[in-house]
C-alpha cells in the first residue's frame, strides 16, 4: 500500500468532507431533497463566479461548457477571434473550427502573456463581435489580465475560460463586465471533476442563436433551472460534492483563497529557483494557479514525472504538445496548503538527484517557506 | 432524521462499495492508477454491451450520449426516422430536430409496444439509413422487441436508446445486429449519474459524418480512449464507482440480473393488481424495467407522489407530460431486490388508504412476494 501523492493542477485533491459528500445515497434529482442542493449550489456558484448572473451548470468537462460558447454564441461562417497562448487557447481554436466559424486567432509564445491593447486592435482589425480567451492557461501557468482585455475589445462579447482561475486568483465577472466565464469543478473549486460551469447574462442570453447542442443549449439548461429542475439527469453526487467545497472556499473567503494562492506560489517559485531550476511560468504574483519549471539540462521532464510516480508516488503534471519533456508543472489550486508545496519541492528534489542531477540539496523547501510566511497584501 | 427510500427507475440505489469508490481520493486521468481503472471499466462495459466493438464512455447524462450518435452519424438534411412510443422517444425527434436532419417520426400510443414490422415498413417507404429507437422507455415501462427491429429494418442503421435497460433485460448488442447502443451509469448499471455510454463498431465509425459536437466527437474520443487517454477530464470518481458496480453486476452474472428483474417486474404487478390498481406499462414480462401504475379515480398522482414523500420519505417516479398526474412510476433495475419491492408497495397502499382512496389492506406484499418465488425461467 504506498502512499499517493497528487500535485497537479486539476483534477486536484478534495477535502474529505467533499469527498464524503459524494458518497452520500443517491436522491432522484426532481425531488425535494435535490432542490434544496442545487438551489444552494446554483446560489454558491454566482457568488463565486462573481454575478447576479445565471451560472448554468451542465454534467461535463470544462470543454464541454467551451463548446457551449461557441454552440449558442455563433452561426457557423461567423466571425470570431481566438486569442491563444497556450493548450487550451488552442482548444478553443479547435471547438471554433469544429463549429465551422470563420476564425481568426491572435497567437502569442506559449508561456507569453497576451497585450491587452494589441488584442484590441487585433479585433477592431478583424471585426469580430466575439473574442474566446484563456484567464490561466494551465499548460503554462500564464494568467492573463482578461479585465484589461475587456476593456480593450470593449462592446465585443469576450468569452473567458477560468476554468483553473476560478478561485484561484481574482475575476471580477461583472465588475469587469466579462461576458461570459466558463468553469470546471475540478480545479481552484477542491471538487471531483464531472461539472462544468458557464455564467450567462441577460445580455448575452439576448444574443444567442439557435443552439447547436441539444445538451448544451443555453436557454433550454436555462429554463430548466430557473425552476430548480435539471434538464437532464444531472451528476447527483458531484454536485452534493461541489456545494459542499463551495460552502468551504465561501466560509474561508474568497480574499482569503486569493492571499493563499499568491502565497502558494511565490514558495514554489522560490523553492524552484533556490534548487537551480529555471522557471517556464512568468515570475511574477501573476503566477499563482500553477508553477510550470524547465527541466534541467540532460534531464527529460517527462522521465523525472515517471520516477516521481513510480519511485516515489508523487504525481506532478507533464508539459503538453510541443513543451513535452521540456517542462513539468506543479499545481497549487484549490486544496492546497504550504506543507503540499513543500512535499513536491522535496520530491522535485529528490528525484533529480536520483537522475543524476546536480542539485544543492535542502535548499528549497526552506526558502518555500520563507517566501510563504511574507504577507501577499501589496504585492 | 428521516429515513429515505428511493424507488425510481434512474437515478437509482447505489450499493454502499460503489458510493464508497466514489469517495476515494482523486487520482489525475493521466496517470497509471487511473489508467487502470480506465482499462477496466472499458473492458467491462464491452461485456456488459455484449460487444468487442469500443464503448465510448462520456461524463455526461444519457442524452449527451443520445445526442452525440445525431452529432457523429448525420449531417444537416440527412434523412432519418424516429420511432417514438414515450417521452424519451420525444426527446430523439428534439435532438434530430435541433441537428437539423428530415425527421420521420413513427409514433406511438405511450404504453403501446412498437410493430417491428410496421417501423420496417416505414423506414423503407422512408426511405432513411438510420433510425433511432428505445429499448425501454422509462416514461410508459414498455420494453421494445429491438432484435425485431434490427432483423426488420435490415440495412439501415439502427441506434438504440437503452439507458434504462442496458443490464436489467437482454440486449445482444453484436448477436442481434444492433450498429449503435446509448446507456448511462445511473440505471440498471447500479452507479451515480454523471456517465453515458455509446457502442460504437467498426462498420458505424467508417459512415461517421464530420461530428458537428468537439465535446461528443466519436472519432476523437476513440483515438483517446484507444491509448486510455481520455479526450477530456473524465469524471474519476465516478468512473471508480461505474467500475467497481459494473464488477458487481458481472460476478453476480447478467443472466441472473436479467431473472431478477423479471421477477421483481412480475412482484411489483401482482402487488400493484392485489391492491386493485390499474397497470400502464404492459401485464407481461416485458416490463422488468419500471412499473408503471394508473393512480385510482379521484386520486392525483402527483399529490400521491408528494404524500409519499412527504409523509413517509417514499420518492417514486411521476408520470411525464401528458401522464402527469395520471400515472407514478415504481423502479426496479439495478440494486432492487424483493423487499424493496415489499416496502414500495407497502407505503402506496398506506398512502393511497390515507388519501381517501378504497384500497384493502394487505394483499399487496404477500402477493409480491408469491409471485417475486416462481421462477423466471421459461417466463
Amino acid at each position: 500500500m504506498e502512499k499517493r501523492y497528487l500535485f497537479t493542477p486539476g483534477p486536484t485533491p478534495v477535502p474529505p468532507a467533499v469527498l464524503a459528500a459524494g458518497a452520500e445515497p443517491i436522491v432522484h434529482h426532481r425531488g425535494a431533497d435535490f432542490r434544496e442542493i442545487y438551489a444552494s449550489v446554483l446560489g454558491r456558484l454566482k457568488e463565486v463566479f462573481r454575478t447576479e448572473a445565471d451560472v448554468l451548470l451542465f454534467t461535463a468537462s470544462g470543454s464541454g461548457a467551451m463548446e457551449s460558447a461557441a454552440a449558442n454564441l455563433c452561426a457557423p461562417g461567423d466571425r470570431v477571434t481566438v486569442v491563444s497562448h497556450g493548450s487550451f487557447g488552442e482548444r478553443w481554436l479547435a471547438i471554433c473550427e469544429q463549429h465551422q466559424l470563420d476564425v481568426h486567432a491572435i497567437r502569442y509564445e506559449w508561456g507569453e502573456r497576451p497585450d491587452p491593447a494589441e488584442v484590441g486592435a487585433a479585433v477592431r482589425e478583424q471585426g469580430t463581435g466575439i473574442v474566446f480567451c484563456q484567464h490561466s492557461d494551465t499548460s503554462t501557468g500564464v494568467v492573463s489580465d482578461v479585465q484589461a482585455i475587456k476593456e480593450s475589445v470593449g462592446d465585443a462579447t469576450l468569452v473567458v475560460d477560468a476554468v483553473s482561475s476560478l478561485g484561484a486568483v481574482p475575476l471580477e465577472t461583472e465588475a469587469w463586465g466579462i461576458d461570459v466565464v466558463v468553469s470546471g469543478s475540478q480545479k481552484a473549486l477542491m471538487a471531483p471533476p464531472g461539472l462544468a460551469m458557464v455564467s450567462v447574462p441577460g445580455h448575452v442570453l439576448a444574443q444567442v442563436k439557435p443552439s447547436r447542442s441539444f445538451y448544451f443549449d443555453w436557454p433550454r439548461n436555462k429554463k430548466a433551472q430557473d425552476v430548480l429542475d435539471a434538464a437532464f439527469t444531472p451528476a447527483v453526487s458531484t454536485i452534493r460534492s461541489l456545494d459542499v467545497a463551495l460552502g468551504l472556499l465561501l466560509e474561508q473567503g474568497l480574499a482569503a483563497a486569493f492571499e493563499r494562492h499568491i502565497r502558494l506560489g511565490r514558495a514554489t517559485r522560490a523553492g524552484v529557483k533556490a534548487m537551480g531550476l529555471e522557471l517556464f511560468s512568468p515570475d511574477d504574483d501573476t503566477a499563482a494557479v500553477v508553477t510550470a519549471v524547465r527541466a534541467p539540462d540532460g534531464i527529460d521532464a517527462d522521465e523525472l514525472l515517471r520516477h516521481l510516480r513510480d519511485r516515489h508516488g508523487v504525481t506532478l503534471a507533464p508539459g503538453q504538445q510541443h513543451l513535452k519533456g521540456k517542462i513539468f508543472r506543479i499545481g497549487h489550486i484549490g486544496w492546497f496548503d504550504i506543507f503540499d508545496i513543500a512535499s513536491a519541492l522535496a520530491a522535485v528534489e529528490l528525484s533529480l538527484t536520483e537522475l543524476g542531477a546536480e542539485i544543492e540539496r535542502g535548499l528549497a523547501v526552506p526558502a518555500a517557506f520563507e517566501a510563504f510566511e511574507r504577507p501577499a497584501v501589496g504585492a
